[in-house]
């Protein structure tokens, strides 16, 4: 049984509170949160857990083994740090950090305190994007051709991150997960509007260059009259469609591509014409992506290895999010993330 | 009576000849085509059309008022010139020229000749894109924010032209038409899969930027499995959706937006809410597109004035594509279209 | 404040405690269930509350002033009776009971001890049925056509009830509370398949005959593979459709209809044409319809009033449910509900 | 080659025209109306076809061996038999007759003349139909457990005939083919409102019983504001959906079910629960079921073989659209179409 702190009781912590509450492999002990009201109104339905005000306070408590971190961006990494350096296991709410610095700050602490650090990309452990794992790791796709992504709404809290920080850490973590390999370069634009002064964009595009023909493009957008969560992968043999607001069929693999071939007309040099097949929307198991996410920080301490979303996966993650946002602000001005050494190395 | 010859009776040519047969402003006297086997197929239900398989004859005839051209992109100049200096109308196929400088000779042309140069940017004369520029230029949408453009199905034609020039004048010249004002830079990123020997692109992303807030994004691909035809007009009153595949609500106007409040909460310095109100759907009448365009270049021809798609539109849309594929070919690198001087000519 | 229990802790009355605890008029007071398991689950998040596991418990304490029960179909009236006779108000889940003659039963007894009874009708308070019955009683919608209501999808749970009690109470609820008069008769059909044996059916249609032209159809169904939660109404003037399932334009009214003109050929009689305008999706405020329920339950004890969803609306759906029972297994022959004479007073 | 003659030149005729002309196993040879004027402009694209205004003018032609008539419903039964008595086979527009008593006089000239009989059930050739009936026949459904097909939308023409004869022949046509039983007996409604005068109802909804279990329901509908093309099929094992307005993904096979389980709570008997699995979406070829109805008839003439919609599957169907109209008149009362000495012999 894993003991467990949740820090933070705001937006995101009631959930991870409820989740580790719930899960059969860790218990809750603790929850911290500088605001007592709030505190006591979150651990109502649980008489047993502590409620603390001070941070510090969970550090001393020799009976807590992880520390989850569900608190503005800006302090994940002291407070992360700190965590491991206790000899805390370490949850991160995402995005891991709000700099690729502060990122690496964090993975180079899990690995002196040789603890687990792991980044709660939610997502990850969804059904759906579990599903498309499986059929892209099939190899049925074939070649990836082009990723798009869309992730559009009339949405904004009164937030100190803009719509990049916010919203994209769930489609690039997607897109991590899925490809597999490393963008080489990104070009962004952003807008700010409702929040002019403050600077903060509220709708941005990211183009992100994979150096192999793969293209995979991410519109974010707060000031959309329209919910929209769709995400295409364009391969070379199959394509698949997830949209995560069909209340069924999420994820659908169609047969469906277009082939070349042989010269019919010497004047046009080729012939494209189109293959269309049958479509296929495998039944997604319904299973809460948190209550799985747990499950598996659980599992990653007890058996001492790298999650699955680790450290790791939200410093990739954090590194294109912080080369987005320059790219930004120089108006769409292309910006290595990898250089060619870095990607050979990786491969 | 306008006397029409229409020139090319490949794909497009046959909706031409359809619609300028059946408009009472405009008789059909000849078709011209080099191939004489389509010629004789698509003049069967027209029995009095004369068919030509030489180009020069239609220069020829002093019976012929105008002529429209419907052949491929890089023969629209050196024809639509060549009626002009004979003293014809000219009605071109989208886009009008396959390059910046073809398109300003048809357009010097035109006023040499002081006759009609009209592009055929079909969807300016739909139902939906008339209703759309009614509500925004009534006011109530307010500044525009965004644009959001979607073009993306199964589809390649054996093309000379990639997915930026064969689907992207649609959405440019609805853009030209809507805004009314020009944007100062383009940031443009493709791909080639299918027919990567040949180089020519089948997914490409445009970022126009109008240097006031304005963000205008159009994706075009010819390798997705879905179809999409979604345009979103983000404005700070109201936004407009328009779904091309909507069989009845094609455009709905949505009274949503976010609204800053006053300073409640000194930390976070804005205070940023939804508002949420009615979503109108117009009723939007059932005109063919193509019926309309023929009937304004007929009044265009008869009132001796610009239409609305002249060839100074259709040169403002050729400048755009052809920013776009400079940009593409230098990875997204931004092109500035109009610059300051121009801007501030045309304001 | 209105001093409540809630008894049977079951599938529904979990649902109910949270918004009795919620309700700034209501203070919950003690849960009633005969499964102690279930009721210490329960009543974790309210330490305050008394478990009781004993009805005749609740009947005897003077503290409380009325009661919701949640238990099965056949115990709602000796239940709901006992309670009222203790000076007790109710409020009942739908439907308000297994018979008419329960019905009536209760009814009877809220008016000898001039307590209120209420059933939950708990659709009556959700905002798109609020805003249509707002749009029908404008009269915009002309005189009612018909009524066509779908309800289904795969569910069913291991119920003493076929899928007419279980899901037809909420559409014949909403048609009782827009249309505001009475059906005539009702034919009805039904087949049993899941669970044949036990003669429960899982499919039926019933219509309704208003007798004045008004047609109203019921399809609900527990083995439907697609969730459909579709209701039109159709008027002389406008049409309203509710989709419940459209996440964010449930409700639209559609300026749509056949006009009768007058006599252009002679042959034909008559000559119908279409009538096509705009769609208009008013904005729904997002209120929980069982928190604005318990709410309106709660003013109609402290005001002494009948509730909108009174013990007579519940006994109308109860009468139409059971006339629905005999006419399935009369294959469909037509049972009258109300009678002309009943019509007449009612009118 | 089968010459072939077009009788009316109304609404459907130029389909069949059009198909007869590309037909490669078809000559159209004449065209048949009554009003020049019509005739001349359905044959402008065609002028080799002989304009014939006397009917009897097409039964002395010895050169024409089928006629296909498309003439008003009532006229069906005293054309089709002269043309099957003067030796030519027959296609007719659905329904076949006006009348059970006049299908039978069809259906018996025809066997009388040897001749072929078919009835344009065009939805039979569609290549969803198609594709479904390959589904059900395969017997991966299991049993049928219930049909449910919604056919509406805004749109009354002129007619003679009301709703149900006018859309429910497309609908019961399927059925016929699919089901490949006969039903015993139905119960229908409906309603006259935008032609009340002349009694032609504009909403029904019919009630097929199979005797087996399997309940078949029909919605037809002149007044929806919204159009739903709808058709669920709910078998034991799977269920297939069929949306005819769906631009890509029409036809949809469901892996879910119901699953009846053993005893596991002794008070409630039986214990039921869902099965969910796959959704499969065929690919369905784009062909033109016109073409391949009329393809279909020149082979049976050919082969000298029944249709599949011969002329007692169009007697099939207006046997029921005929009681029908009885259970209407009566109110929604049950009307046998097959008793069941019928049902034993067709077994």
């Amino acid at each position: 049984m894993i003991r467990v702190a949740v820090v933070g009781a705001g937006y995101w912590g009631p959930n991870l509170i409820r989740n580790f509450a719930a899960c059969p492999d860790t218990e809750l002990v603790a929850v911290c949160d500088r605001d007592e009201d709030r505190l006591a109104k979150v651990l109502r339905p649980y008489p047993g857990v502590d409620a603390i005000d001070d941070f510090d306070r969970i550090l001393m408590r020799a009976d807590i083994d992880a520390v989850a971190i569900a608190t503005p961006v800006h302090t994940h990494a002291p407070l992360g740090v700190a965590a491991l350096e206790y000899g805390k296991h370490v949850l991160v709410e995402k995005p891991l950090a709000g700099s690729v610095a502060e990122a690496e700050q964090l993975v180079h602490a899990a690995r002196q305190a040789n603890r687990v650090l792991m980044v709660d990309h939610t997502f990850i452990f969804s059904g759906p994007v579990q599903k498309i794992k499986q059929v892209v790791d099939s190899g049925e796709i074939g070649d990836l051709y082009f990723i798009d992504s869309v992730r559009i709404n009339l949405g904004m809290f009164q937030h100190d991150v803009n719509v990049v920080w916010d919203l994209a850490p769930h489609d690039l973590s997607i897109l991590d997960y899925l490809v597999g390999r490393l963008p080489r370069s990104i070009s962004a634009f952003g807008a700010c509007h409702a929040n002019e002064m403050a600077g903060i964009e509220d709708v941005a595009y990211l183009n992100l260059d994979f150096s192999d023909g793969l293209l995979a493009s991410f519109h974010v957008n707060w000031l959309s009259p329209v919910k929209v969560r769709h995400f295409i992968i364009g391969g070379s043999e199959k394509s698949i469609v997830y949209d995560d607001l069909e209340p069924t069929e999420r994820v659908k693999v169609y047969d469906r591509g277009i082939t070349i071939s042989d010269d019919v007309e010497a004047k046009r040099g080729v012939m494209v014409g189109y293959r269309t097949g049958d479509v296929w929307s495998p039944h997604i198991p319904q299973v809460e992506p948190l209550s799985k996410m747990v499950a598996h920080f659980a599992e990653s301490i007890r058996e001492n290895k790298q999650p699955i979303t680790s450290g790791e996966a939200g410093l990739r993650v954090v590194r294109i999010l912080e080369a987005a946002q320059r790219s930004i602000k120089a108006q769409g001005g292309r910006i290595t993330i990898w250089d060619d050494h870095e990607l050979r190395r990786a491969a």
